[in-house]
């Protein structure tokens, strides 16, 4: 392998020890497809912005078993590629003894057959963490955060936490 | 695509800026599978509960390569689909050149060939990061935090740390 | 299932609570292969190093939408092994919408059919949270922190931020 060109960017301690700040918000929205991907990057960078961080993390945390969070671009045929591969990777029409509700103990009322959207959301995550530096998000340009819905339409909740020192 | 209803449960933010606390605690066990999901979720409530946090982050970390942490349902049948995915995603039979010993510089004296463990942990990732609020971790009512073996049984160890300001 | 056994070591609240450093780092890099895993274990164990911190969590992010970042083992057929599997799972020979370009509004000048990097770094993840204790990263042995590219050779950049009490 060839040799690596590596170029540093350092930033000394961006601010003497400090006292922190934590904020937190629900997200509640309702979905509308089976499977949909959901840009709450404006959210996201709204809720940073009103926590007043300067330098911290944000995680933003799905509070559902067949709802992920994941970071990706937004372009809609790059979705339908994507939406494309998690059914491929776990196809809803295969057997899923978790489908079987009367072999389960005590099933959901609102349960459905929905084996592969759980396996869908173990393969994407239910959270992500992201940087923010200098009051701001840090996402590429292409980046966007999306609540991925793996088993909709329903109601969903996302977990929004901003931690760091204040601006 | 339809429009969407955000309702937004908002918090100020949780509290003046104030101290912080950082707690850690390793967790050490012995899975008795080649796969297996370890329910975590109540050690990592209490270490939360333990830790003094009110307000901050979780993260719960894999000290393995072949062993990873995710978050999902505890349900026995739909356990015994998630460990099928897996499997079909990284077959245990497929040809992986890692478990060629003989081509290796280094391997460790309890190598066994596990290509497709260290595939299905590459899949399914190294740690979560979850939310703490009001002392609570935050879960929705179907996730729990698990500790995924990919290629037991082994002695394993999670590591738990849990930073925020004080109850 | 049998019993577990779990052994606990416990730590008590790693220092009082304290005021709190977030120190943060652009690494940038040039990328040789396609598809190609670049250890930054090093790199981010260094800037841990240097933060100051002792007890707290890092953060690596990447900052695109086709390259990841991946904890797992740095072992020549190994990482061969982990190509394999994502070249399997997201094959670049597939038919991908987002790649016919003259279908899309505004596609980048650099833009490449790239829906499969798209699909790889969607399963692998765009950032990696790791703990630190005794300000040092905690891995375990076999355990490296990888930048991931899918869609190379490319310029690169990652964030590395890292939160927590002073040593």
């Amino acid at each position: 392998m060839a040799t690596k060109l590596f170029r540093r960017e350092d930033h000394a301690p961006l601010a003497p020890p400090s006292s922190m700040t934590v904020f937190s918000d629900l997200v509640e929205l309702r979905t509308q497809e089976r499977v949909q991907f959901i840009d709450l990057t404006e959210l996201v960078a709204e809720r940073v912005r009103r926590s007043g961080v300067g330098h911290g993390l944000v995680c933003v945390q799905s509070k559902h078993t067949t709802a992920a969070v994941v970071v990706n671009e937004d372009e809609p045929l790059l979705i339908e590629v994507m939406k494309r591969m998690v059914e491929r990777l776990a196809p809803p029409d295969a057997e899923y003894g978790h489908n079987e509700l009367h072999r389960r103990r005590e099933p959901a009322p609102d349960e459905r057959g929905n084996g592969d959207a759980h396996c869908k959301a173990l393969l994407l995550g239910s959270s992500q963490t992201l940087a923010i530096v200098d009051g701001a998000l840090q996402l590429g340009r292409w980046q966007r955060v999306f609540l991925v819905e793996l088993d909709g339409p329903r109601p969903r909740t996302a977990c929004v936490i901003v931690m760091g020192i204040p601006r």
